[in-house]
């Protein structure tokens, strides 16, 4: 009997049905970036054990509307776009593991299934949503904001037929230093639960873990003003990381490849279930 | 009373609510055209009363993949994109009125409910797809092909969970002058039925209409070598169309406005039900 | 050359291509119906000309959130389901026409477009919309509610990813008399725009049309109490009618035919944009 | 700093953000089983490691599409349905380990984010895709069904906007035993992979594990003639297990909770990647 082969589930003969490819994975995008600052208290609160609150700037965050479409060595998923396009939304909050600043994002919702595990396997916790924004095409007619000083583009990120985001960024002039929120490295909590009975608080994968990738390149940043709320969800808690105040928002385009994660803690043991 | 308001259904106090706001339109997006000939017998029966053969090329068609951004002249829409974004496919015929050369669209797939009915009230016989399109983002990594020499762009659509086209270019050089097969201008059939019994076959509307547009801008115009193919479907007839040759690919970006549409011949009476 | 043949558009060569294939359509459903009461000032706004307010329940109305799955003759569309299922969520206002009662609805979602343009055809201002609800199978688990005292069914509607509508019943005892709020014939308002320029007001077809159907059937009703509520969106004007009082709340199934439609009254002339 | 809570990702403080709620889960649904037999050396190819090919009944499957609805003890989920319903499309294999019939699912796709993610911790290898059943109510018109003889039941699968598979099953009586392919036990392969280079072959979780249910409760069975075919998709290997001779069909609802897991064998070391 021959092995089964893929990176992820399924596994197969072929290794053709693998839901997420093997690495290496390259991405490139548009994205909006709005920074802002939330209850440091429910900041404190949200991030996981093992990161510290931001030492001077309580609260600080940032929340990234992404346009992606991503692919694996081989590019004929570039042209069967449903297998190689998604658009997601999600939070980054600030903090520090000993002196070292660091990112971590509680909440993420992508529209697409490899996108949503690929995801998992990083440590982001994906949910499905739907997620748009406003496109420019560099035709500058009624319905092509262009990129120029006053252009507005908008952003929107639903879950569960909810609307549970809304931003948007007036465009004024390149940016000099672009977004700073998002711009410490991300460490995720890689989660796996067990089902067995006396084990649902004692997942099979427990760990904190950082981003690693390569070969980024990004497109010239402009910045200007922005606006950013977000709304209630039974199923959600992302309100309590609400913006109190917002900064300067950013539109940019961006790549990069990933075929690496770095182990930052592992933890053994229960967790709160 | 007061009475209501709205260009299209439905119609309210406030006028908000209606599903197609009032002209005037505006469009801006990228675009892939594969010209294509396919059955010239086929392509005959296929045409509406009124519109005869390319007398000299005959079979003559084009396939379109848009991926659209669409707004009335008040922008809100273009930040809450959920209402302003929209992607299509769909085909044209090449063909003659008198001595005028036209084309008219006998298939044509969007993914948006106010795109689908902004499209009827022309004679885009439009019904609801899924498409998708591979986009570039100017970074040139391993995941966006950019323009140029060399890259690939696919695009596919699909209707009721299948799979109904898809289409690939392969860009080789700037255009000298750009797609041909879709520039006559289209002529469709506006059509709305009636429901009392006795007239399921006499519909309230049934004319020849002319699109009309202005303001119109274009990108740089790529081409290239392209693939085409179409795939059956229990309730679609568009295969009886599909390419028995591939011509040229093309990919650009456009923009237009639209506020108007011609009359070209009314039709009174029964037609075939 | 041969006509080309379909009820709707696209028409087609052989006729299989319609989006509405043609009359008789046979529907078979289960609904919740929610009787409301709305501010009667706002529901005599909402009104088509044609149409007086109730005279003696003023703000009368009803909320219906049903799981449809419906087919012409053939009977294939029943076995790929994606032709034949949709649900919808829409709202009813009671009024009269001199001294014959009737409804009429001023708003409603659905989730696919054949059933979308067959509403179109009928008069219902029909828009994309995502509407879900609670089913029973009959087995009665944690998972399943059963048809029985307390038990709850909830529904859902959102439109351009926002939840529009939510609405729950608690069923209590087998309905004597079943809902009445949605009982009087409904007259909508069939209307279909013109494009051409200095025609935006003057609509091809804008006539009040009265529902005909026949070979009703209809499953044992259960009532109870219930809950109700509407939420804002920017292009949706239905919480101007959103309950002030809830009534009961009804859970059914539901069948019919539908291969006729009465015309109530012709309005010719411009109509307000 | 307090912990966080949530059986899965995202852990949060509250708890409530889990995209899969603790267990017990309760489900109840409506389900298709069609038996069929696909080519024995394909089907031994698609077992993983641990489970051989039944030993008297070579190539021996089954293909089940499931209209589910599912919450956790907590039934707020079941009056917002878009948390609580989801449709599913799967396959299993017959097999043995040792003298011990089981059956494997080597494919599967659903409808809904927590769907998913609540298979993967089950090693059920799930993937988006859109399922549709044909749908009864009791009602008997020509739009729904009924349980009779003759009553034909459709349902389809779709993934990335490909059909993937069809089948029907028309009734004929009441089923004596029932489905049997689908009879045995299901062992599944959870695997979660690692990231961090050098580990791509070194899952951090890679185990045969064995479901375990509990309050099972069916309805009345029904069983006929039944056909069923598979498309073929790039990212997809089931076809390679398709139909080539195909059994009876069943039609029945089903309900049960899961709050366990059978661990069968655990596999450590690198896997073919």
């Amino acid at each position: 009997m021959a092995d089964l082969h893929g990176f992820s589930l399924p596994r197969t003969p072929e290794g053709r049905s693998s839901l997420v490819p093997s690495p290496p994975w390259h991405y490139a995008g548009e994205m909006l970036v709005i920074e802002y600052w939330c209850d440091p208290a429910a900041a404190a609160r949200a991030l996981p054990p093992g990161i510290a609150p931001h030492p001077t700037d309580p609260g600080r965050a940032a929340a990234l509307f992404v346009d992606w479409q991503s692919c694996t060595t081989g590019q004929d998923e570039l042209v069967d776009p449903s297998r190689s396009q998604y658009k997601e939304f999600f939070v980054v909050l600030n903090g520090v593991i000993g002196d070292r600043e660091v990112t971590t994002c509680p909440h993420i919702w992508v529209d697409r299934d490899f996108a949503l595990v690929r995801g998992w396997i990083q440590g982001f916790p994906k949910k499905l949503g739907s997620v748009w924004m406003t496109r420019t095409f560099g035709l500058g007619n009624l319905a092509d904001p262009g990129i120029r000083s006053g252009s507005r583009f908008g952003a929107t990120a639903a879950a569960n037929d909810r609307r549970i985001a809304e931003g948007t960024v007036t465009l004024e002039h390149v940016s000099p230093g672009g977004p700073t929120h998002n711009d410490p490295p991300l460490v995720n909590v890689r989660h796996f639960p067990r089902l067995a009975a006396g084990h649902h608080d004692d997942p099979a994968v427990h760990e904190l873990v950082g981003s690693r990738s390569h070969t980024r390149s990004v497109s010239e940043i402009w910045e200007g003003s922005a606006t950013l709320s977000f709304s209630a969800a039974p199923n959600e808690e992302h309100t309590a990381i609400a913006p109190v105040r917002v900064g300067r928002g950013f539109r940019l385009a961006f790549a990069y490849t990933v075929d690496d994660l770095e182990m930052v803690q592992q933890v053994s043991g229960r967790v709160g279930g």
